[in-house]
């Protein structure tokens, strides 16, 4: 064969091993996607078994709609949102990502836009299922559906184009290293749900009037344990998603060199480790599952670094002491966080960006300073005030113009007489499970 | 180094990705068919839970019998029934698909029929426990054994064969455009079932003497809920396996380039959009839920083409419609189908199937003429016929022969107690949770 | 161009290729990995469902307690004995797989230890949870937290290096085949388990003074059939791990090779023959359930190798002998195993290993001779009492020094209120749902 002929031969080679790597990347963030609707599964499951029976569907329901709307409240606003702000507050130009840009629908010369907005589409689902599980039992859906919109579609994107971005400024700035969205995702939901759980207040009868509290128990704890291993699962899809599949090397999100392999060894030990802390102080089933989420957390932010006994020993610090910043939460504050989602994301976030900067202090960015306990300090203040202050104000709003709760008679009769057309357990003669009347086959 | 050298280079190099290509799809379909397993764990939780206590095991067994029955039959007669017919009742050579094929069983050169004939055969399975819930709690195993095994091995792959395959005849004649199987799955599956329940009959004591309707309720809404989201979370199995891997450009069943990004604005887009719209009409969970099938099903024909607000609105359209079409079936036409399949799938289907013709009309086929109203409706009619006619004139047979439904005592009993060696909750002492025994524990 | 530049651009897309292919084999078992989450998920759901009521929380914390705990010992041992140890009982150079090895961690230059590592740690979780269904409601959560431990993180590891590795003597030596981990995974967890049973003995009540056999059920039957569709669904992730992606042909554990499409094809009908064989003899949901995984398992052996009908046929009369040999180990050895998981892991294994040496025999293999009747019956022998007799003799020692089995008092009680501090119903006020007292609306 000729030079020439030999030469587009290898040309051909070359675009169609690029190609491939589109489409490759493509089947890689799919399966991401769908994982993550186990999360949401997950949390359905998780929501619902632990509400008082005669919640049970008025939480799910809340579940429901929260996926439900972030969908095309996303599409329009969202993906904009983090293509526009990675600078601040001034908007850059995010024109592929505006609703009316050809790389928002089908598009031949595209193999990206769309994969990765599904994949953030369900990064959002999460975050407002964070918050979803900690005000049950006594929210509106309408409030809630409006949270759960601002927070998804708005708030956590904005922290994401902040410090999870390629040009993010905390990146940037600080150096910010947080691989897994400790910050965005699970910081910021957290003290967003903090917000919103002061406005909202405790459930009836949670707090006597001397201030003790009452165990108000979930009506099935095993479909709550069952429901957060679903999360567990769809936790790989979600770290999945926080990995940028090039073909050659994988990326992440800050433009560095990692493997997959990392992040399997890391988040492994993560999980691990979480269960055993909280196990440890509690023996608690749901606060074992709940650890595995705090493990997960706790390690995010260096699982590319961490050498995986030290996941271990930093999610295994997280499950020792979250259990415990939710009872003072509870106990101190009076804060009624039936799930204990601000413990577990909110401060399981704080913990795992603080303990990156302790453990992966120096570690070089590809842009921006490296990182340090200082930048990684200040950036968790960021996504603290950046979640917390929108939740607070607007749970504040909603609360003063009497949309943020259910009267307090729905609440005692339970929220699914009044919310839902239909019963959880309509067989149930037990009250709690049903409305009192016998089955029909007595 | 010499041309010929590089030559013979570049040509291991052309082999090699070549082979990679081929193994890369075996990994994307497998994971499509382990994605589908899912589909078959959500039916299966969905239609137990849609039962009352005393039907549920045998809601669930016969949702397994149809899974156990499907997989032989369709390895011996569906898969040659998906190759032969695709020009329409005359067999063609379909040498490669016969039982006894060299392609039918391990073969290491060939990458492609086991993977391929493993997600038909998911395919076929979802087929089958489309019709299984709404058939619960009065016909007899071994009748929807046979059902099963007819539609799901027979009748659904015939309507593939014809509209779904790259030279079936209703792509050649009328430029139908069905990406995500509207039509040969759903269509077929809902109308089919359609023709059982006209035979089947109401369960005793859903219509009082004057033909007012009374509520049956499943005795499980969370557990049917939670199954409802598994089987979202199995669509993107689904989904995927209606787009052909090639390592080059992703393309359609149609032969048409394609994207997975597209799946995935539209996919999702979908879900929300039948959500919504059964949520607005209904407020009930199962129905919103119920809502993401419609929407995933209104927008399938097109997930291709559509602009994602657009699949939004055409999901959202189903949504609002179908509880309504549902109801219609009930009051106006005694149609007791259990959990909605027939509008959720036959007529979502319709709907999809058409819409696609408003909205995509003139769009390119690779053969055939471009999609256009009325191919694609004229379509709609042969799967509805396709469907109804199978299963109305089998189920009458049975019915004719005594075999179709369980007799008035062991359906007033409960089907557990007559079908089923074990008790689904043994401990309960609520009769229609057990058997009415106390717990050994008083 | 001239041929030096050539040159240099073939090379470039040569080392490209294989990188490509290092990051999709990173990929594939990454999706592995999170699949096999759903395994302990769906036994999560299984082992609650099969416990009474009253044991249900603690039947589950003995599961989360083995997943949590083998993670950091596979991390420290397990790994390391898999890699130390193919020829024998003494340690070969596995300097890779020590705990402080390069490779053990984030290495940019290493794509596959972790993702191996986290692969085969989910097959130890998977290991350990099939010994926790049959010593439910008895056990001692420490007892069997280092049961599992040793079981997960030592025994069957010590087993995969013996005959489910390139190198392993049993594969040198026998030719054993075992493609699909039957040996060294489910003969090794059946046989410890029923090492563990014999010291463990039957629950209070199973048996009368007589000898006679009482039922003892779980009290959600249901939950315990959606979890193990779970497993089936996550046994394509196991069943993943079980193939060597090399992006070139598909190898399988002992270098042959083989596809994934053989895989698909041979899994199925191994499903459905299982099942159907159960349902065939037991007409039960929960042995039809349990025939899947029998049948995985007695068609895992020959996965790459066994016409389809064949992988029916053997599993199928796996799935009719099954049930038998349980109830034989129940009457007449009056061993109580809660789930059946001697019968169905363990005799399902031996099954397996057999009927390969029937019906696979002549085939080669790459290294070793080839497989035989006499080399899968010895192998066979190997792991039965690998699996045994490290079972019996630690579960003798615990029993001995009183740490074995909860005390009589607090079996009777019912687990859950002596180890777990929270309640599965609370509401229930069916004693075995709760502790009897009203619900509160009362």
């Amino acid at each position: 064969m000729e030079p020439a002929e030999l030469q587009s031969k290898i040309e051909a080679l070359e675009a169609a091993l690029k190609t491939a790597t589109a489409v490759n990347a493509e089947a890689f963030y799919w399966w991401c996607t769908a994982l993550m609707v186990a999360i949401h599964a997950g949390f359905l499951a998780y929501e619902m078994g632990a509400s008082r029976a005669k919640n049970a569907l008025a939480s799910g329901v809340k579940n429901l709609v929260a996926f439900a709307f972030l969908v095309p409240t996303f599409f329009f606003v969202g993906w904009w949102i983090y293509n526009a702000f990675p600078t601040g507050i001034i908007p850059g130009d995010a024109s592929g990502a505006t609703p009316w840009s050809a790389n928002m629908g089908p598009n031949l010369a595209d193999n990206a836009s769309g994969i990765f907005w599904a994949a953030f589409t369900l990064f959002a689902a999460t975050t407002a299922s964070i918050m979803s599980g900690s005000v049950i039992e006594r929210i509106r859906i309408s409030a809630f559906t409006i949270l759960a919109i601002v927070l998804g579609s708005g708030v956590w994107i904005l922290g994401a184009a902040w410090g999870w971005h390629p040009s993010g400024w905390l990146n940037a700035q600080f150096g910010l290293h947080d691989i897994g969205a400790a910050g965005c995702v699970h910081m910021v939901a957290g003290f967003f749900t903090l917000g919103v759980l002061i406005n909202l207040g405790p459930r009836i009868g949670r707090f006597n009037a001397d201030g003790s509290v009452n165990e108000i128990n979930g009506h099935n704890m095993p479909m709550s344990l069952i429901g957060l291993m679903l999360i567990v699962m769809g936790f790989f899809g979600f770290l999945g998603g926080c990995i940028i599949y090039t073909g050659d090397t994988w990326m992440t999100i800050y433009n560095t060199p990692t493997t997959l392999s990392a992040f399997a060894f890391n988040t492994l030990m993560g999980v691990s480790g979480g269960m055993l802390g909280c196990y440890l102080v509690t023996r608690d089933p749901f606060w074992m599952m709940s650890g595995a989420l705090v493990g997960v957390i706790s390690s995010a932010p260096g699982l590319d670094v961490y050498y995986p006994p030290l996941a271990f020993l930093i999610s295994f610090v997280g499950g020792l002491v979250i259990p415990k910043l939710n009872e003072i939460l509870l106990t101190r504050f009076k804060i009624d966080d039936a799930v204990g989602a601000v413990a577990v994301h909110g401060f399981g976030g704080v913990w795992g960006l603080v303990a990156c900067g302790i453990f992966a202090s120096g570690y070089p960015n590809a842009a921006g300073p490296a990182v340090s306990f200082y930048g990684q300090f200040a950036s968790m203040v960021v996504f603290l005030l950046l979640g917390f202050i929108p939740g607070f104000v607007l749970s504040y709003i909603l609360k003063v113009v009497g949309l943020l709760r259910c009267p307090p008679e729905v609440e005692i009769a339970g929220l699914d007489l009044a919310e839902v057309p239909v019963k959880a357990y309509p067989e149930s003669r037990i009250p709690a499970f049903g409305d009192g009347s016998l089955s029909p086959a007595e």
